[in-house]
């Protein structure tokens, strides 16, 4: 029902393309395969690109050069926005003062250090500083002991009436090489959610927030309408959804977590149905 | 623990205003009294204010009439943002050709019906015309048979892969005059979701697109800074948290839907935490 | 990778079975071709059988009757467990005077009317007896009008903390004769405690309640293990589920809900997995 | 508005009493002061009890030691049903053979174990057995590595499409002698279960299948009627609500999760409404 059309057609109808970045642009097995092609042929036309990704553990610089090392050298941090900056964001417009405790590796704290606030592990968390906890952030589900330290932010949330973060929304990621997958901190944070009984903030695709941060990134430089804009993704539920709700066309590609037998089915299911199906981002 | 605070002082702090209606603006019984003298107020202050309302019923020509009515001339249609203005906005943007289905009054979808798209009340669809169905909102509770066109609803979402928008997130409104409440469209829309099992696109607060669309009003005319914005509302779940996350200040007041009595409480039980807490938005 | 197994060599190996009634014995068009067949062979090997069903429309008396209209004469009241009967017992348990409030037709509140109660529906409640309404029903989904009085079932679960039962857990059914389905009263009551934020009642399949019941029935005449029973259904959520849980032994059968072609993917999907899967419980 | 009744009296209406165990008998230090004088009353006034517990870490005769080692030498094992005895019943009735994988402590094992299946914790599981798992049981929350173990438990129940059974589906339980919490064995099931999108068999109140068991060990040496039995808890959502829907009346003790100040609240706020409320249950 859904044909499936050729991406180079596709993308030739819009100035500015947004790319989700695993399933879309990596794999399993580092780049997908042809995918340089691709943007040197934006390059070569002109059209402007945004990678939008659903991660908090790491900076923009570092989610860059995890492209260089695979050989993508042309992706510069600039054009990379992540659920990690809308977390930054947040803290820096709400957050004035005291401790912002976190869940997620050293480097991922580092990031969000740098808006000023005293970042500490939750492990670093006793009922000495607890009152000067202003933040909870949930950046990366790695660099922490999970037994005692999603017991520690179940009791830290119990004491503290403050804002809980959520800068990852995914609930899973796939192991680079394997066919195994990871609970990602997203699905940790729905358990601590629900455990709780309180509302967390949280930062990603399929909400809206994630778009307009790279659509007003643009529109500072030049004017553009959301028509011009073209959204690839792997997944209906978060870049799909997310880009239709911003108003923006969308493609499906085949190369990630929707298989190609599975495409129709799941786009009947779920209802999320994107402008093209394309087999994948290569050009 | 929250100290309920002026709410002079607190405004004084800010450039721009925006307002939640119902339980902040008008109550059961109208125009909250004062509410003149805040708008009087902002005027001489020269701040900017508009109103951040979940309301897919009217058009915001309709809305600024219904604030005439009771006495507060000074609010304008453009200073009006509703969840139906990004129902629309959708439309415009996704939906090209076809028939927009549509659950709700016929003044509702005159609204939206502006668009160029040919809308038709859900009990219209039939066998016939089924095909052309490229889309299907829910505005209102009301201007329908619930049974019957509830039951059509359900059936035309099984037939067709087509988006479903809500235009008005809200489960319940207050009914004016009494202490009794309605079931909004926004909980009927729950409904149909979960039987369907399909994904609703929904609009309205908390969602931050409500609140990009009333930045991106004011960035066309001047250079803001989020930091310059206050969002005032009665509801937890919807002003503030949305307010939050947008990363404004916010301010429950007392006045609406959160009793001063049970404030404390909900804040703590549901970690929503405003920036202030008024008793009312009057100075 | 589920091998689909012939019915009579399955029922052989136990003494009593479960049967669902929609998808199973009858179907879209009346009874399902060769089920007379069935009972005819359980009666001849001394079987007995139950049909478990998730209705609260009508007694079992009446739902008998329906059996015979369609030709299937050997069905006897007393072989049919209801939620509806689950329903009545937790009434006369849990109810002890003043009004039961209700959706549904008068038929339904007539069987649960039996047990000295007074039944009222809805749309008779007034502010002069809401105080005497000690419990609310949600029956069927016909019989009432549907804006009218699941806005007054919201209110009146606003102003009496009293228990909500519903007695259908099923959230749609499929209508006579079509390819279409209705809404079913369990639909309506997830909207209703939606809203409401209140925990109802609920019974049915997949609870167990509902297999315990027919389970003490037969133990009143004869001792039973499970290992003797065999549940047979269409739906994996409801029968299968709830067959598992109660440690009996499970058929799916592929003439209702779970399309032949779709068996296996929503086993996987769900989880839930049948003992068996046969064609249909034609012997 | 719901008036504190004096527990002896309300006892003495009931031939049989159904205890939950912490809150009720035990707290965070040790045994409720006062509930000998229960027990011993109990059995001066010939009425049986029964302890019903959402507890899989233990066996009956190792819950009973507990009991015995705070001084209540009077509980026998033969008088604990716990959430861990349906999880050993289903296993005996639906899984036949091959490995039953979980999560737990040895000694948590130990107690299923017993059913001769062969038992052997996550972290044991490889891509040689795997096939042979036939289920996958949580037990409880120590006795494994939280990030390993819960990341094999997703893989594990990607693979094979066998049964997940949480033998408690509490949340959250009480730490002894602090006034911290720890996330339960059930808490840490709704994660995996949402992340893996399967349905996962639950055994624990409030589910009907707890009071059963009791209900038929009573039944077994003497006739009695759910209007003699009378269930004693602390919680709304699990004691409460559970007695009420099996159709036990059931009073809310106010010494463990719900405080005598949220009380009334709660039962507004929940909908579940308890026969009677007492300060404990000491007489």
């Amino acid at each position: 029902m859904f044909s499936v059309q050729d991406f180079k057609s596709v993308v030739d109808k819009y100035k500015i393309i947004f790319f989700d970045a695993f399933g879309v642009i990596k794999s399993y097995n580092g780049l997908i395969t042809g995918m340089e092609k691709t943007f040197a042929y934006l390059e070569e036309q002109g059209k402007e690109y945004y990678i939008v990704t659903n991660d908090a553990s790491r900076s923009p610089m570092q989610l860059a050069e995890s492209y260089h090392k695979v050989g993508l050298d042309i992706i510069q941090h600039d054009r990379i926005i992540s659920s990690g900056m809308l977390a930054k964001e947040y803290l820096d417009l709400k957050v004035n003062d005291g401790i912002v405790a976190y869940l997620g590796t050293e480097s991922s704290a580092h990031y969000i250090d740098s808006s000023g606030l005293h970042t500490l592990p939750v492990s670093a968390i006793t009922q000495y500083n607890i009152d000067q906890v202003n933040a909870l952030v949930l950046l990366d589900d790695e660099g922490f002991n999970w037994f005692d330290d999603l017991n520690r932010t179940v009791n830290i949330l119990r004491k503290r009436t403050i804002p809980a973060i959520v800068a990852n929304t995914d609930h899973i990621y796939p192991i680079t090489g394997s066919n195994e997958v990871s609970i990602a901190i997203g699905g940790v944070a729905t358990m601590i959610e629900s455990i709780v009984g309180k509302k967390f903030i949280r930062f990603g695709k399929p909400d809206s927030q994630m778009f307009m941060f790279a659509y007003d990134l643009i529109r500072e430089r030049t004017p553009v309408s959301k028509k011009d804009i073209l959204m690839v993704g792997d997944t209906l539920h978060t870049d799909i959804l997310g880009g239709n709700k911003f108003g923006l066309d969308t493609v499906l590609v085949l190369s990630g977590n929707t298989l190609p037998d599975d495409a129709e089915t799941r786009i009947r299911a779920t209802g999320i149905v994107p402008t093209y199906v394309c087999e994948s981002a290569v050009v």
